[in-house]
């Protein structure tokens, strides 16, 4: 069977979904590739010296390279029914390495598919705005050397709210048709000098929050107008917004299904 | 000359003190040493590739592998008496690996001395208190998964509070021979699940907050009352201590000098 495509489990098999934290900074992203090391090669590899068993996992998207997770949700089909969700996470932590976390595990539906059923996601972007670099936010913040002003960039974000296209806030390469995305909303505070950006929305563009940031803090930095931003939605062309901006800011912070996963059995 | 003695800045030269963060993870600690990266060893090839010189760097107080610092000061003697300090600080930036940075200079006088004239030092050491571990703190504080009391924790540390011997609380082969130091304060703060443990002394002992913190830590989870650190204490031998705490929660975090630094010229 092909969990990838949203086949039920059947057979003996039960669904389980793990909520899993990862510090993006020495993974190639989320999928497994021909080489170097992912998310989901060590996260399988893990289960199979656990279980005992090849398992296919699926998440509710990928993330690049450098960028982490905070509540990653991944599903998979377990030989076992009846393996307690603790000692998953407990045994699968204790595989690990120490840069990825299994927070949590649900005994989800057979129907429940992280990629699909996920309703919601909410990411969060972070920069550090300060004239010094620190070592401490470093593979964690975009660094910022010039002074933000946040009641510039709420006003130029406000208007990428509502359903959109977002043809210019996404990666050139990408082979997506349909480029509507409804943006719930962005929020954007500050804690010290850590400019939080988050973004709430039913899917997201490759690329699209990092374009986002990058093309808002392009704007501030050649002081046009906020409403600017409004003419390169308009032109629904890459070549009009700003910058990537670097994939370290970028963290995976929730994802929403309906029903809820709190509504299933879980091991915390 | 020796400036690790204390000598004077003469001849042309002058004092420069350099207020230096870095992340300890990839460093064999403060100290030049014939083999692994070190903080000194970095600055001191940074100041010679930016001012062709050979300089001998003085810290406030070394700090071992893996411990960090927001707040290091060092001086050295530059050859180059009209030297920017705001060159000065950006040029070793632009040198230095991202793992550290020069966030200050300030050109003292050629009195001043990086470890001699320090008065006060204020340590910070971190403990995160999740049954979950994160990979974001890891390598930046020690994790504690079991429920900790901040109660507990502030009612034993001040026990710890003046002017006492702390022979249970130093690193067994230690040198040195005076073990009594000045604890003005312990403060312990908790925000969401960090635990914030705030050490300001006029000076401490090696491993003396990793030991003091390992135990805090122990003692409460053996369930011993406050007061028993009192009789650790009292014993005046390290054997009757805890564990020391990992060095990747502790942070060198301000050296106060008499007069203080704030009152030289400076880059910022």
């Amino acid at each position: 069977m092909d969990a990838g495509n949203g086949a039920e489990a059947g057979d003996g098999k039960s669904r389980i979904a793990l909520a899993v934290q990862y510090d993006g900074t020495c993974f190639n992203g989320w999928q497994v590739q021909n080489s170097g090391r992912t998310v989901q090669g060590e996260l399988e590899r893990g289960l199979r010296v656990l279980l005992k068993q090849d398992c296919r996992t699926v998440a509710s998207g990928r993330t690049d390279t450098g960028v982490h997770a905070i509540g990653q949700i991944v599903h998979f089909d377990c030989d076992h029914p009846d393996v307690t969700l603790q000692r998953l996470c407990i045994g699968l932590n204790g595989i690990l390495e120490r840069d990825m976390s299994v927070v949590n595990a649900y005994r989800v539906g057979s129907d429940f598919h992280a990629r699909y059923g996920a309703v919601r996601r909410e990411y969060l972007y972070l920069v550090h705005n300060n004239p010094q670099r620190s070592p401490f936010t470093r593979f964690r913040a975009m660094w910022v050397p010039q002074s933000l002003d946040i009641d510039y960039l709420r006003e130029a974000a406000h208007f990428l709210e509502g359903e959109k296209d977002f043809a210019s806030f996404c990666k050139k390469k990408s082979s997506v048709v349909n480029t509507v995305r409804m943006i719930e909303e962005i929020n954007i505070s500050k804690n010290d000098d850590m400019l939080v950006f988050r973004f709430r929305a039913n899917a997201f563009l490759h690329n699209m929050i990092r374009i986002i940031v990058g093309t808002l803090i392009e704007m501030h930095k050649t002081g046009r107008q906020p409403g600017y931003i409004r003419e390169i939605l308009a032109l629904e062309n890459r070549t009009f917004s700003g910058i990537t901006a670097p994939p370290y800011g970028l963290y995976l912070h929730r994802v929403h299904y309906s029903p809820p996963l709190t509504g299933y059995e879980s091991a915390f």
